[in-house]
């Protein structure tokens, strides 16, 4: 990357879409390579899915899950079992159809998603009520067949985490399902600072098999929705194409109830689009795999080198990833390389500061700097950090906040609509004949209905008959 | 599992293959699925292959290397691109010719490795000198087309990490080559037990595109070969084929020089085959998920459940992974079980030893058993984890130390192969022609000439002419 090319990227209110591509690849989370709709993960955007992948892991641990992993086909035969899931994902699989130099007997499809594997492994492996709960999870690649693809948020391939799970009863099973919902919720706010609304999709929009479906949903700077998690309820729906049963207490043949959920390396695109600026990534410090950058500033003094390196050194000991920027090249460029890079603190260290016993700290998500004194600097950090999370968190949830918009009739939400972005909140009926039409005439979709929503007095935006629920609506990536 | 069923697994000696199928499968380690020749990874086998993925990133990341992600396909044109890659592997590919409900303009293979999808990015990315070396690595699932599958050994499907990496000077590339020969060595070594002998592999054995290949070679219980690691230098090769060219210093145009090199879920088979007995897997304690099993023994009295659960408190503090096994089962039941799983120490807790203070040691590799007080029982565990560690990587030393026979000649070599098995240490001139010889003649292949080689006075084995190498043959899985 030259000095000149490091400035360059879009502003993101003249082309949010151009914006969001050039940071991506300028601050090297992704590449393009000869295989169309893929995307290759490069070392600082695959350093962020590892971490996000060991505060997923560590949750789902601790909640009693264990990692399998399973085929990475799919026989058509076995895709087809169930027939509202086949119809789902058919269209948008890839099919091997030869192995080696020979065409195969049936053609595989490359796995959009683990079910029927899953399915197919509970009936074998349980057999009685003692065998029950399972409680699996998967990292792996899925592959869909996506027309139009973008970094992290629509790609052929992705990486993410596939949560499968069995139980004895629905009660069971239905608790997992939202379980799950707030173990994501909780990491989105926690850890990417990602204010999400926790609720329930109508019928139109669930999973493919699913009875119910659940999801986190967060809203980007340009007020377009992103899902960015789903936890799904199946009843015994699958069970039941499957074959899955277990033999119970009371001696009595039994249908498993069953759950799946899922999150994925488009997170990383929620977490962009969120929290990032002109200027590039702003990381929060609970996710960021660098969290500090020391640049000392007239490196040809000795002491400024070594005060910097035994910052660094302190700084690790207490567990907080540094690293120090003695590169060739000009302090300015080394602060714009490293804002690119969104790492959250930047400390700059210079003679002069030495002279006087202080250092600079200056925050990626604020741009704001601050003096501080060299002897309290260890624990400075580690207050700015986390003052940091919080503030980005906080930030994110005024701007989403500001952008929800309650509209009680149709006129009102059209008005909402041609004048702001940002999610319409609007009572709803409950059937998919005016949720459809307001698909058609507005362009936005239901997100969900939020799970601490009241049971509403208002009436249908749509039809005007009595409401059943508040619904969220917005534009989706 | 049912209490009889426990027991059953074929006997070591009696039939290898079977044994060895009957224990993944008992053990739970695998399980079998629709989708033919390839395999359901169950938890307590993953958790093997996450340990071992943690010890080698640790490794890996130490050594300055970084993890992405590359696409899972290929299209055929750029795996065309190196002949005698394309060569190598194109007869064993799976080809998607479909995505979604059209037919592909290109095929795309399912990565068997992604040598070529590197060399794209790498041409793609490296411009100077200064943005070498990259010394990258990939966590990934592979699939090649076997015929004949067995699980771990040989699977349509495996899981594996691969490093690539590009440097300015043949020099630099040929030791990366080596250092990373080492890292597989030691880790082999040092966690999974497993004594290697690390060489070089001969022309004809060596991977399709390398100059030179290293490998680390294990000898399973039966004497037969697992090579349990590789690390291939490709001069420029690829580079010349993939145009991967940088600006040096001297601002001329020059090729990088490349190494690559991978270790797969096979490593747990030969951890199987090296280590396991007729009772079930055993485990060194450094990979084990579950390092100590403890069996209170007289259940219902509640002081023999308190002592279990204080020690597998204090043995936790300590960092060392513990299970209480207080199910309703009987304890020779619970005994078979978790020796079975290979769980490196039980300790075994009734009335009676509480009485005088003491529990019981029973070590999985040596079925001894020990009276140990309850006063020192941590630091004894400690003590006694490093001292099975230890003891099971000498007695699998010496059992393959004493399988490997020297030959000076083929009546030699005849002999050894027909009344012994292992490895037969022999003579070899270098040509192709004589080894070609001693494989159809005798079923074994070259396994490597090792590293630490002396400089050979005898006569090659087959023609007679003087000498090059000392070389290991054997069978091969």
């Amino acid at each position: 990357m030259s000095e000149k090319e490091s400035k360059v990227i879009t502003s993101r209110d003249v082309d949010f879409a151009q914006w969001y591509t050039d940071l991506c690849i300028k601050a090297e989370l992704v590449d393009y390579s000869s295989v169309k709709g893929c995307m290759i993960i490069r070392p600082y955007g695959y350093a962020i899915w590892e971490n996000i992948q060991e505060e997923l892991n560590q949750r789902f641990k601790e909640s009693g899950h264990e990692n399998v992993y399973m085929p990475l086909f799919i026989p058509e035969s076995l895709l087809n079992k169930e027939k509202e899931h086949v119809e789902g994902f058919a269209p948008e699989v890839a099919w091997v159809t030869h192995g080696g130099l020979e065409e195969l007997p049936e053609r595989l499809c490359v796995r959009p998603t683990s079910e029927t594997l899953f399915c197919e492994h509970f009936a074998n492996i349980i057999k009685s009520y003692r065998d029950l709960p399972k409680l699996y999870n998967q990292w792996c690649s899925v592959v869909r067949w996506e027309k139009t693809t973008r970094p992290f948020l629509r790609s052929r391939e992705f990486l993410w985490q596939e949560g499968h799970t069995v139980h004895q009863s629905a009660e069971e099973a239905k608790e997992e399902t939202l379980k799950m919902l707030h173990v994501y919720g909780d990491f989105l706010e926690e850890i990417l600072a990602i204010p999400v609304i926790r609720g329930e999709k109508t019928e139109k929009e669930k999973f493919a098999g699913a009875e119910k479906t659940y999801t986190v949903e967060a809203m980007m700077y340009n007020g377009v929705a992103l899902q960015s998690g789903t936890s799904h309820y199946f009843g015994d729906g699958f069970a039941r194409a499957f074959h899955m049963t277990y033999l119970d207490k009371d001696n009595q043949e039994k249908y498993m109830f069953q759950t799946s959920w899922g999150m994925t390396t488009r997170v990383i695109g929620a977490m962009i689009m969120t929290h990032s600026d002109d200027r590039g990534l702003v990381l929060p410090p609970n996710i960021a795999p660098i969290k500090v950058v020391i640049v000392p500033i007239g490196k040809s003094d000795t002491e400024v080198l070594e005060r910097s390196y035994e910052i660094a050194r302190n700084l690790k000991v207490k567990g907080i990833s540094v690293k120090v920027d003695d590169s060739e090249k000009s302090p300015g460029f080394r602060f714009a390389e490293n804002e690119m890079r969104g790492i959250p603190l930047r400390i700059e260290i210079g003679p002069r500061d030495l002279e006087r016993d202080v250092c600079v700290f200056a925050r990626r998500d604020t741009l704001e700097k601050y003096e501080v004194s060299l002897s309290s600097v260890i624990p400075e950090v580690v207050k700015m950090l986390s003052e940091i999370q919080n503030s980005m968190y906080q930030k994110a949830k005024l701007r989403r906040d500001s952008m929800i918009h309650t509209a009680s009739t149709e006129e009102e939400m059209n008005e909402i609509i041609e004048s702001m972005s940002g999610f319409v909140f609007a009572p709803w009926c409950g059937n998919m004949e005016c949720e459809v039409e307001v698909k058609e005439k507005y362009g936005i979709t239901s997100r969900c209905i939020p799970l601490d929503g009241d049971s509403t007095t208002g009436k249908c935006i749509v039809c005007g008959k009595p409401a059943k629920h508040h619904v969220y609506f917005g534009k989706q990536y």
